[in-house]
């Protein structure tokens, strides 16, 4: 894939030119033109490029050249710089984030996507349609990227919900294994990288929505309510399944208490029972010179008899009384 | 059930006509008069309709349409979309949860109700009963709409709170079993759904009765007090619940491992009484040549006689020191 | 006890004149002048009365009527509402919740008491024989009962405390029992009833100092931050119970934990102890021609003498190391 | 001791007069003056005789003579009234609590000490020490000893740090004991009570250096800071304490269910061994006619032999696994 | 190592000369110059030097010389005296703490180094080589050294995330032991060490990213917003690790649960296939005159046979339900 995906100039909404990057200049002065650029894993060279032509801050690009960032938006002088992390169920069933950087001037936006990441040709395409919207400029194509990459965060709550619903139906349905364990250990770490990954999206949609930020138009601004909205919905899921996980965790180690407890009664019934006849068996067994009941002649067998009774008989009230 | 439940026009608090839903705008410009219109899972069409006819945002139609928000006030200019959940127990004693949406604006309210839930026919009828609050217009039919939905919490509340008495007397009373532990989670999930229902309300009621909502009259507002001061106390009495089932779910610890205690004494008081016997027994099963007791004529006797004083004495002391 | 305990109207504040409910008008007029009102548990009718008497707003007086309230404060226009919560021990040392209502407007005071709880009468009495505070108006009638509620909570307290030392010393001194295990449940569920009756009085002292009421006097406000001061201090002792009582819980676990294992160890010893005369015995019961120790003269004395020997040794080295 | 510990005028933070209590009038107009009293449990004449002079306010007066309040600044027209909890430990390793409450006026500061606590005569020497600072007033005045109070609690925390490395060393190195789980629940009785002995001074050291208290000069405020500076690391210490000492619990409780198990796996190992040698002894104390072992010359040492090899190779396995 | 490391003037980015103590005063009035000075250890006598020629306030030199403080900023007049915690892995693999106090005036800077760290010869080089940030004077310098710390922490935090994973591994692949739960514990203590060290950094950013700090030049504020980056970050990195351990240490209780029961499991089958020949063995070896099973000539080849083909079977029910 190449760095620079798209180098799109628009003018009311409605794309007017592929452009090379040296040439973004020329449309920088018409408040109705903006570009568009996208870029993938962009190399120095190219950041520094952009940089020059946007004017960006020097520690704004060093952030979007190292892709280990928290989600957070910045404001320099009129420019802002904000940064996403983005979120996929991978093959093995396992999250995977990548990263998306957006500088946001005057007439701008460039999209730098690093990282595992669903490329954004389809929300281009999209906002393409909608000229009506998109003639709102930057800050409509902002909140048409964010709504996308908030959006594919559903599919991976969803997903976790339903590890949550399995890890439960092994909790309550089959025995504790240390499987079941690993696997709450695993799911808990995964709810810990989605809820950092989101919750500083509350407060980055806030901002957006309220403040007063330049390069943002008036009517663009309550559309980030409704990313807001959503943001808040799938960290309010990560909660409940994370609260939820601790219960199911807590009726695991009452089950496993249980399970013990029924182990040990199980154990001490038997026991008991095999204790009988092996004791009897021990008295028969003495060596005592007058014993009379060794001289009768069904003695062996009215031994065998009783003591099989009386082990039944065991057997019979522990069964009752639910330690077998 | 259709579509539209009813469409009615009302002047001075006071019913003045069943109108279409075509005609509503000519209701619409007199402060005196105001639409309520009560919707049942409409089709897109119709919302689309009743879009056009109020001039409702986009984007609050789009969330109308799919029911799965999270309670929320949401303010587009004049009007205002609020978005609830509705709450009732099922035959099966399960908390079932529906959707009721608000648009309110300068002289209608539409009620959309998504789900299972009760129809909002009693509350008409209740509000055409007191003509000098209809009188109020719009918002009190808001409030009287949102106090029946509320007001629907208590009886569930109330069974969950059942449910945990259920829960404690199983505990403390009946032996620790697999099912308290499964109906301790079932009710964690419960009340955790409840809270996430009921919780944002407390926000929704304190923007109705405090901020400046130019749909909803002054005299109004201290209305949603009242609605406030009821969802504080199912707030209240949700988390009272919670809290109540944590410390019972401890104390199901805590009796568990004594349960589990009783069981070990029992269990070594047994062995140990019936060790004494088998011992003994062993010792004259020995064949040396020379064991005066084994020629004793009473030997044998007296040596059952012994070893059953001897149980018996530990099965007293055993007994009196609590282990059997 | 009759509904209208006592309707007394105060001049400068002296005692001027029983008075009917009918007459109270006379008295409402002159800034010098208030009327304090005491009811018990009254009907609709006298509610109804008072209602039409001193213009109270029609919520208020149907909170006024159902005594489950939680303790708030609310204000409609001139006048003020306030719900407490009363408490004290009964017989059989449970904590006994009542509900006493504050009507407090510009010359009345009406008190509302429902429900168990102590009559004011004293209250009355003691505000009558300091005419200098009492002159202060109807917000130092609101003082004096507040202050008489709140500090029948101490007693409360200090018995929860005292219940606390009792679940103490059976923890660490006797051994763990179901009883202390159900005992620990219930003293958390009153302490959690009294925290609910409690805190909300925080809030409500705040806005009494705090807040511009006109209905209280200024000069009344500082006394408020007495009542206040006393809220803090019960609520900081019911959090201190509290977080104390949960230590106690995981002491407790911690040693059922120990007792546990000090059962199975004793077993453990006892039956290492036994299992060695066991074994011997065995050995000497077999059948072999050839066994020279059976021939031996001593040799049972021998055998008997060893393993009892052995078995003493184990003891001493169980016993050392703590196992027995 | 007697209650007037102390009655001095400063002029300039020079000494000037030791007064008698009903002269100080003298004192008290002049701006560069002021009067530093130090009383021990007052009787209620003195106090009200202190009340008198300096016309406090009755309800302070009324606190101070009642030593069982918690650490508060309260204003009362140009006075303010402070009350301290002091600390120190006594010979038993206990922290025992005193009470300071200080009246601080216009020219006057009077310091009441109650319970036990060190008197403040070095804190008098070493202010009359520094005049240059004595100059600024009762407010440094107040400085002083709160500094004082606040130093003592450092030697209180690092004992109680170190009692939790005490049970540290138990946990880790020992083992666990009832007396350990006693330990552990006393240090966090005491750790309560300092906590809630300091943290309300974090909030009474910031109205000190923030809000307009006209009896403390505005030079004396940046040293209050330090004060505050002291008391949030007391605060920490105490929480980081407490933070520790829950997870050393949690390692006790581990470690206690790793010492049951180990316990378990001993006995079950050694149950294991002990059980061939006697099931081999019984099979061969059968009375079977034919049985060829027991006519052979040396099968008596075979088995015996044999046995003895099983059996330390059961050990030898089960030593290696880690079972014995 | 000296007690003054540098002492160097800087005029417009650019190093002017090494200055001695003394002279620092010639430097101080030109507003493009400005005195950078490296302290290690300093004695009481250097650090009064130091306050004479920059005339800072008694208290925070008295803080300067204990080095036991908790991170702070303090404003005295115009100049800040900060106060850092640096951190550094030592070669047994523990976090070794340092503090670094700093004083920034007018036109001066003193970097005062305590305890372990590192010394600050590098930063000074790498800001000489950028003269024009170093010519935004003394906040810059103040920047550039917390920069350094801050980024210091990082491996301190890979390290106990690595630390981390060892104990993850630990419990899920290996047996639970003790030394893992010294581990947690020790692991525990030291995330708590850092984030008190680093958490009160993020107010202190905040302050001088926010607050109109006199010494700190406009222009360098934006980089402190960096510092206030990264320490977020640490701080997430942190209170991340310390979640996992917490949720590690549930995981390994869970575990150590499961063990517990396989033990008992284990055990618990043995015993009943020992038992079973146990019981043969002893019926047969009793003494009644009629047993014909004993007279038969391979009555003990049967024995043996039945008795192990039941104890195979058993074993096979054990094994295949997962008993042993």
């Amino acid at each position: 894939m190449k760095e620079i995906v798209n180098c799109v100039a628009y003018a009311d909404g409605v794309r007017v030119a592929d452009v090379n990057l040296d040439d973004v200049g020329n449309y920088l002065n018409d408040r109705n033109q903006f570009v568009w650029i996208g870029l993938y894993d962009p190399s120095e060279e190219i950041l520094s490029q952009v940089q020059t032509q946007f004017h960006l801050h020097e520690l704004a690009v060093e952030d979007a050249h190292s892709a280990h960032q928290r989600p957070k938006l910045e404001q320099y002088g009129n420019s802002i710089f904000v940064v996403l992390r983005t979120a996929q169920i991978n093959q093995d069933h396992h999250t995977e984030f990548g990263e998306t950087h957006f500088f946001v001037g005057d007439s701008f936006i460039v999209v730098v996507r690093h990282g595992s990441s669903v490329p954004y040709t389809d929300v281009r395409a999209r906002c393409e349609d909608t000229p009506e919207h998109l003639r709102n400029g930057q800050g409509f194509v902002l909140y048409a990227v964010m709504d996308f990459i908030v959006d594919r965060y559903f599919p991976v709550v969803h997903d976790l919900e339903q590890e949550l619903e399995s890890i439960e139906s092994k909790i309550f349905k089959e025995k504790p294994t240390r499987e079941t364990t690993e696997q709450i250990y695993d799911l808990k770490r995964e709810l810990l990288e989605v809820k950092r990954a989101v919750s500083p999206l509350i407060d980055i949609c806030n901002r957006l929505m309220r403040f007063d930020i330049k390069c943002i138009s008036e009517e663009t601004r309550p559309y980030f309510r409704d990313v807001y909205d959503h943001v808040i919905r799938i960290n309010e899921m990560v909660d409940n399944t994370r609260e939820l996980l601790n219960s199911a965790m807590e009726a695991n180690f009452s089950l496993l208490s249980i399970a013990q407890s029924d182990v040990s009664k199980k154990f001490a019934g038997w026991a008991a029972i095999i204790a009988v006849p092996t004791m009897v068996a021990g008295f028969y067994g003495m060596n005592f010179r007058f014993m009379p009941e060794l001289q009768w002649h069904y003695g062996y067998y009215v031994v065998i008899s009783v003591t099989f009774v009386v082990c039944f008989i065991l057997w019979y009230f522990f069964r009752k009384s639910g330690w077998l």
